[in-house]
């Protein structure tokens, strides 16, 4: 049997399937007697201890393992352990009403989820997920059940669940799970960017794989394709074992990329960057032939925490991805928070529709110490490095000025008090709000630098959500207003005489570089398990030649059109 | 004393005050007598059955005074006292607790209003403020409390409310009501709009006026530059009877235009449309000589009703404001719901940013049946008038082919059964969406007409919620990336031939009038009563010269820059 879902990291296994169903957690509900009631409360606030050293554990692999950003929601989960509300509560259910903990702990968790996720809003549902994650764990730790998979089987292991939790992610035995599967999700879920990040081919949005597929089957998952075979016959595994190894071949071509610089045919160079989440992404981004780092996001500084990241805090992890990166650049996007994005300590108003709200450089520029502490941790931080600072969401000429303005009264304080930093410091913006666009040759005069976000770019654009699926065809890379758009921002700064990348997903797209690179993109910036793709493509592109062929697709009148186009006439050539 | 608020409705009023405080309702919350209760029901019923009858009257008073969109509010009230669930849970209260009827009738309403509130959508609230709205009205009736103000006081009176609800709206003594304050709104609050619907000069958004002002007090209301005088001396008295008579004298002047084609100072003609929301707008529309509809809105249709309009219901309003306007051209724009306008028989997904949604033409397009009884209504009025058809939110080529495939199988229907309908019927789109204008050139080949939608044009280029205060700064129809796209979009229409309107607010901004004219603009649609006050202005308007200073406006760096330049060097020379 073949099934077809998203592909959601590349790659191909043949394995044997371990189906992970959700843990049913069974006991009885029933009344305790006055004189046992003070034990059954002992009970419970073991079961809380235990949960919180085993949390720890799980804190620190995932931090060495996967990242700060990911490790930040087990430190989420701990703070609910040590909530007195919801504490309290459980125990006064015990201690009043006679409940054993097992009952207290789900009454007391049901009524905390009714509350969250009637709140509707994202940040808080997330919450509520957050608060069954760890409610089941306080109850595994109550009925004395362990949440290890039984990977006792012979060679590689795909995992099978019906989403991957960040528990999950973070016990993963990544020597013997080599792909895995589930039933939701898009190319855009956690599940996915996390199986990207652990190179570990995945397939996603298989609706009911968990119902489908049993322990000890033999599967093969085509992270390449989205497509899945159960219990595939001789023939089907032999050609599969084929496409395993050329693509292992590939990979091992690509690897050689390494530390080529990135050229095209005719001997153009290019820039191919990194987008990271935190310094520790740096090394993997290098892993990888990054020659720069063209988007670090900074929100994992200021995510899943109590309160806002003091400059030091924020002036260690700058400083430390710079180091990391040695001379190389590293361009370092100031807060973006906001839109679907919210901090648990910062009040922010309830908006009808966030993405067109208080958000980013909207935000920053209206609470100016909060945005001064992150521009002197930048400044600072300048001193070790190849930093450059990027403003997202302008769309004036005076926010951007005013913006500029923050930072000459920061770095004038910094020079008062002999506080060294790069005075030759690149200053770039966003540019992903149509206006930017539109006034792209006004802004090139006063910036070193722009990088088109396409993510939001696009979604204003053609004003449609991307995370909504009943319009996702609109949300179009190669919409002809979205090129042209793009070969406007493009034109408007090489005329300022400046440079100008892209950090959106469309800047690892095959059938996107042909044309961005006619278009004249100085700067390709993408996950790091992209570059080598992309660096060999380029290889084998003539940039010359790849003028007129985005000349050509700008013309047309759709995306399919467009998509066709550089697909027959550039990448089935090469 | 004076106090700056927003101008919501040209004009000037001396007046005296008459405050409507929030109306205190007391009662006493007492415990009825089993034997009592069945009484106690009965009263409860009967207040409920003089309720609806109030309802009633108000609802055909405000049909004639107002219009239809408005009378649906009181059908929303009237079925909630039909509404099974509402009644029963108050009966039960009644009977079976033992609540005095008030006290039942608040319960209920309150655990309701929570209900609706929780929802957190914008409809929901709607329904919260309606089910307020009309318990308040039960309560008055059990209770025996008049809800007619005191109008007694000589000379006209200005009305100061903490907000207009549209009760009192619909009860409004206009021979003796000549202006109105509210604590909130902006100026496009409901209570804004039905001012300038009324032609009753208002100032809203006061904060506290309501404790500011007594019954009784001498006010001046200055409905063009929103500001309030109370208590003023005789001097302001008089300098503001200047102003009244000067004020009325200019209305005299633009009355003579009513009949006047609009023609520039050097005779180039330009055409004056209205914006309407219901057939009945059409013969205001006239009086104030408009020599067309810009933009027919149909939702009012589809609004405060149980189901989803027949045909010939459509059928006949459309023929309606066709038949209105005589041969004049009436563009009817087909559903535009969705967004911010739910309807409450057709379930919709809940949105995370509704504005960037499934809306307009992507939800007519996702359900073919409900456009194309539409389209078949539109087809057949247009046998009556000089009727176009519109399409809003288009975005791709692909939609708008997709829209006019439908429309021709309507045709071909029609003709198959000998149903009459305009040949030559012109389809047009409205540009609201950036991806539209930028595409301009190749949607300008398959349309007859465009028509540019400032508002929803205006929040996704500058990515800003027009309804958002956080970010209401963004939201500027002068910014110059939005003056750059219109003026692409009118090249490229011209280019083809093809002509273009505009329907938002900024049509009729006084500053941006000079402006659009100079880009080529040939159709400016706006709300009727600023009509004569724009052919006026545009009379005295260069066209040739506007080409000029459009240019030079379009060259500068900001909103601010460029509305500045227009007063300066076209505005006030005038």
């Amino acid at each position: 049997m073949v099934i077809q879902g998203i592909a959601a990291a590349p790659g191909i296994v043949i394995g044997r399937a371990v189906v992970k169903g959700s843990e049913e957690i069974r006991y009885e509900r029933r009344t305790i007697g006055e004189e046992q009631r003070a034990a059954e409360v002992e009970r419970f606030q073991r079961s809380i201890q235990e949960a919180h050293q085993e949390l720890e554990l799980i804190k620190e692999k995932t931090r060495k393992d996967i990242g700060e950003k990911e490790a930040a929601i087990f430190e989420a989960h701990q703070m609910f352990l040590q909530d007195p509300d919801f504490i309290s509560a459980i125990e006064a259910k015990i201690a009043s009403e006679g409940l054993n903990a097992e009952a207290a702990v789900e009454d007391v968790r049901d009524s905390f989820v009714v509350l969250f996720e009637s709140m509707d809003n994202e940040y808080m549902r997330e919450r509520a997920a957050d608060l069954r994650d760890v409610s089941q764990r306080v109850l595994r730790k109550l009925l004395g059940i362990s949440e290890q998979l039984d990977t006792s089987l012979d060679g590689p292991i795909v995992l099978v669940v019906h989403d991957l939790t960040p528990s999950d992610t973070a016990q993963l035995d990544r020597d013997k799970v080599k792909g895995f599967l589930t039933n939701i999700g898009g190319r855009t879920s956690h599940s996915a960017i996390m199986a990207r990040t652990m190179e570990i081919p995945a397939v996603v949005g298989l609706s009911a794989i968990t119902e489908q597929v049993q322990t000890g089957d033999t599967v093969i998952v085509d992270g390449l394709e989205g497509k899945v075979f159960i219990q595939p016959d001789e023939t089907v595994i032999r050609t599969y074992e084929e496409k395993q190894k050329a693509y292992a071949e590939q990979k091992e071509m690509w690897a050689r990329l390494v530390k080529e610089a990135t050229k095209t045919k005719d001997g153009k160079r290019v820039e191919l960057a990194a987008n990271i989440g935190n310094p520790q992404d740096a090394v993997q981004a290098l892993q990888n032939g990054a020659e720069a780092i063209g988007l670090f996001r900074t929100e994992f500084l200021y995510m899943g925490k109590a309160q806002f990241p003091t400059e030091e805090e924020q002036f260690e992890a700058y400083k430390a991805a710079a180091q990391a990166m040695g001379e190389k650049p590293v361009v370092i996007r100031t807060l973006d928070i906001g839109g679907d994005k919210e901090l648990s300590y910062l009040e922010m108003p309830k908006e009808l529709n966030p993405f067109l709200g208080y958000r980013a450089i909207r935000l920053c520029l209206d609470r100016p110490e909060l945005f001064k502490t992150q521009l002197r941790a930048l400044l600072r931080a300048s001193a070790y490095g190849g930093i450059k600072i990027m403003y997202p969401m302008i769309a004036t000429l005076r926010e951007l000025r005013r913006a500029n303005q923050l930072l000459d009264e920061v770095k004038t304080d910094l020079r008062n008090n002999h506080i060294p930093f790069n005075e030759n410091l690149e200053v770039g913006i966003m540019i992903e709000v149509p206006a930017a666009a539109m006034i792209a040759d006004q802004l090139a005069k006063e910036v070193d630098f722009f990088s088109i976000g396409t993510n939001d770019l696009i979604q204003y654009t053609m004003a449609a959500d991307r995370m909504n699926e009943q319009v996702s065809y609109l949300y179009d890379p190669f919409h002809p207003a979205v090129l042209r758009l793009i070969r406007q921002v493009i034109k408007a700064a090489h005329q300022e005489g400046k440079w100008v990348g892209m950090c959106g997903e469309m800047a690892g797209e095959e059938l996107a570089v042909p044309i961005l690179l006619g278009l004249g993109l100085d700067e390709f910036s993408m996950s790091a398990t992209s570059i080598l793709r992309t660096r060999h493509l380029l290889k084998q592109l003539d940039a010359s030649e790849m003028v007129a062929v985005a000349e050509q697709a700008l013309a047309l009148e759709s995306g399919e059109d467009i998509r066709a186009y550089i697909q027959e006439h550039v990448i089935s050539k090469l």
